[in-house]
């Protein structure tokens, strides 16, 4: 199971495409809102507890300052992914990407692409494709079908 | 009182200066290390603690992607000085910038310069200065100070 | 009571924000134009004198080379909070952001996020909060305001 | 297993953090140098046959214009962690770090911080321990360490 | 003949005007969609054969971490012009940009301005002009039109 | 008479270069420590007066949060002319840049190369001399000058 | 008598603004297209015989990859006033910002903030008001007239 | 023939790369000092002639507002390849990186990494190969000692 977490409602549109792809995979999700600045004892009842109820990675999206894919890191031993999400106000989507990107040693989150929640989840199925066999082969073929709807566009273009 | 804490003992050296400026202004400090990411148990109990204890302002410094004073902000309902620390690996500074200022509506962090912790100890002597009137006095003469000094340094340069 | 002045006009629909929520915590305020480039007595008649009206702490908010909330503090004791504002022909805000934040050594600037004029409200209550029980229940309160909404906004997420 | 590649010897510097971690948690791992843009038949070679080896995950370390993580990305199912590194006539970093994270849709790369290596070690440990209870044990031991660390940091400190 | 690819069909509308103007000059082309992340065979079989089938210089757009001029540039012994595309999502540019221009000793892009397909088209004429007198004389021809263009805009403006 | 003045004596190192070659030009000049953060009122005296005491362009030099040149500008009638000094703890130069180029509509503040102390110098030469003969003939020789050095430089390459 | 050139027809609406600040100030202008990179000729002959036709100070706007102002600048002993313009396809101004601000040792360009043409207007009219009392005047009286709108804007704030 | 010049002798040490790897390729080439800045009489004069003395591609190396390769492309017919130099008082290099690549639509400057010359020598070489099959060949080769100088790194790191 994946567990998909943002800190803000407004975040659910860009987070959307992370619960898509996992459904198309199969995997089973649990969306939930935990600000890290709003709802801080939640946050660490989420975090320390995750691994006990059979989440296997947490995808965690947030803006601006974005301090929840660094928190969750701290207190959960998964992998974390962090989306990070430009939010209004952003100064170009930089402060997301910096606050998820450049954690200290010892507190690794896997960052993705601003906005980049779809990639988060194919992420999360990779992790898991890692030790389980049909999710690995769905990865594949999932690279197939990209490879197929390309070389459509190719026929198109080349006429 | 006025607390100070860091994520790291190597932002000691940067945050000494915010030691310095409070004590030469008599007012009270604590220092501790409090990492966000490595002890997170202890930032939340300092945070909902601190103001129960007395203190009236906190000053926080981290690098990187630095989540202390942001979270710090999130569960105190004092006045969080925000120091960005431009730490080992850091992007020239911007990450740790980013990281404090740009926090979410709700949760401020008053954010001082780049290694600016000097101004942190002003601003937290400001903020007790603004009830208390010994305090404002001290910071009145500490701006007469400053103005003294680049008058020597005009006389100086005008020889 | 909180001074709350900014550079044009321009910047009021911004500024609203810090307006509203320390008129929420029953807060006095004081609001002004004030123009660091174009009225430049005023600034100085109104930065020395604002702590002797009661004025505790000053929000400034401006635009581009944002030089208004960094001489209100070179001039007034008061801790200031600068609010960068994103202006018509602004650098994506980088502008305003390094021009208030960066402020030298003995001069602090509390700066907030691009627009965050509500956070600058909110730390101009807790400046007052931080000698002023009622103040601070207050703000207590607000933050147990926030939670609640996640809350909410928690329980539509996960049906 | 995990892979550890990297475009060129002079990163090796860097990437050794990732092979100390990786060996104090007793995971088998594979070094090997890549170039994308030297060696693309390797590249291929690589990236199409690890899964097959028995390879869980795959850090590749590569700067400037780092494209040897995404095209490994781009030919592997497994999960690949990118590490940005500051290479000579690195533009800050900014190079590495945007050419590693912002890959497409379809095709994510988990970038960790410029000159992360550790942390990418960290995190491919934590990808195993999501379904390997000995591993996971491990993280949670090494996060216990880290805490205790700072703990003796705070001792010294409040001194 | 000048090879144009893309990596989605959506840089199409941008890569059109390498189109215009190398038609314009009656100069040969050979459009595709060559994916670095989703068709990485096509991009090694295209790489290796192109200059093989007649082509003189290749044109490549890609936008995001944008791998595709690098890839082929480190497989084809032709001059690779690249155009950084600003896709969706992009942090303003700066990622397509820097990932195609940053290029590692031994590997070149020729890279031209962001968006700037219709200089890709012209730099590839000017390459098959250096030993080609009739396209060499169409490039001063151009040359010629763009300066009687400014010629009529001046005399407009100065009625 | 040419007016230089700088925020801090620190600053001097670099404002040198305007003394030197604006004392090759035999043109005169007025050096003098002017702090808008830490003498105001001495600024706001400076600025008003300049040019009823003779001076015909002033000189400003200021690091970080730079204020000093667009607040000469906004009381004074001459041309501004400001050098953005790269400080200690400066981001990079981008804070100096930015806080003394952006300035708003109404007040300008003509802007020179980071540290570009010496271009400072002759364009305010060049402001005597497009009114003064003697002036406009040094700045034509000053470049002759510069060719030469030029063409002394392509002789010695070339060998 | 000032001139005042710009790169394309398209930076005429952003020119607009210098062309009328200076009618307003009743300075004789003289307005054209001259192109860096279409009319390199005509840019020769602006630039070395602009003086002897009693041209006082130029003002250049472009964009992008800005090269006039500066190309002015070196063939020309006049004050060079350069407005970086925000053209389609820029990198958020950055690139006619800097190409433009950077100038090299001996060739100063006096540049203004982007899009800034009111303020390169009322640049050139400061440099002609350093030798010319009446236009000082105008200047002076400008000054007075922003400190009035401030004033008027203030009261209605306050309303 | 390929042309290479650079606006100061300071910029040698850099070109020096394509010097050498242009005679490694047995290609003849010519160096000079041309600057845009203070010989613009030489740079019309260069740019007109090249090509009527049998060069075939010109490579310009400047630093700062970079302006020598975009004013040689504007009045060659050839095709021009830049190299951003990052020269003392460089913003990090951006200045010149931006110069030279963001060039407008009608005038490419083919742009190669920061400091990287050698790209630049390489890319001419791939030029001329574009219709010289002996240069073709070369390169071909050359990219095969490439790929060996990493499979002998790869040897050593995998022992």
């Amino acid at each position: 199971m994946v567990g998909i977490i943002m800190g803000s409602d407004s975040d659910l549109p860009i987070m959307q495409e992370a619960i898509d792809i996992l459904e198309s995979f199969n995997i089973k999700i649990e969306v939930d809102i935990v600000s890290a600045h709003r709802t801080p004892e939640k946050l660490v009842d989420y975090s320390k507890n995750a691994h006990l109820r059979g989440i296997k990675a947490i995808i965690a999206g947030a803006g601006g300052a974005a301090h929840l894919p660094g928190m969750v890191a701290s207190m959960s031993p998964l992998p974390i992914i962090g989306v990070p999400v430009k939010s209004r106000n952003s100064i170009d989507g930089w402060d997301s990407v910096l606050s998820i990107l450049q954690m200290p040693g010892g507190v690794p989150v896997a960052t993705v692409a601003l906005d980049g929640a779809k990639n988060a989840g194919i992420l999360a199925a990779q992790i898991i494709g890692a030790s389980d066999k049909t999710v690995l082969d769905k990865i594949i073929a999932y690279k197939e079908e990209l490879k197929v709807k390309v070389e459509k566009a190719s026929e198109r273009v080349r006429k």
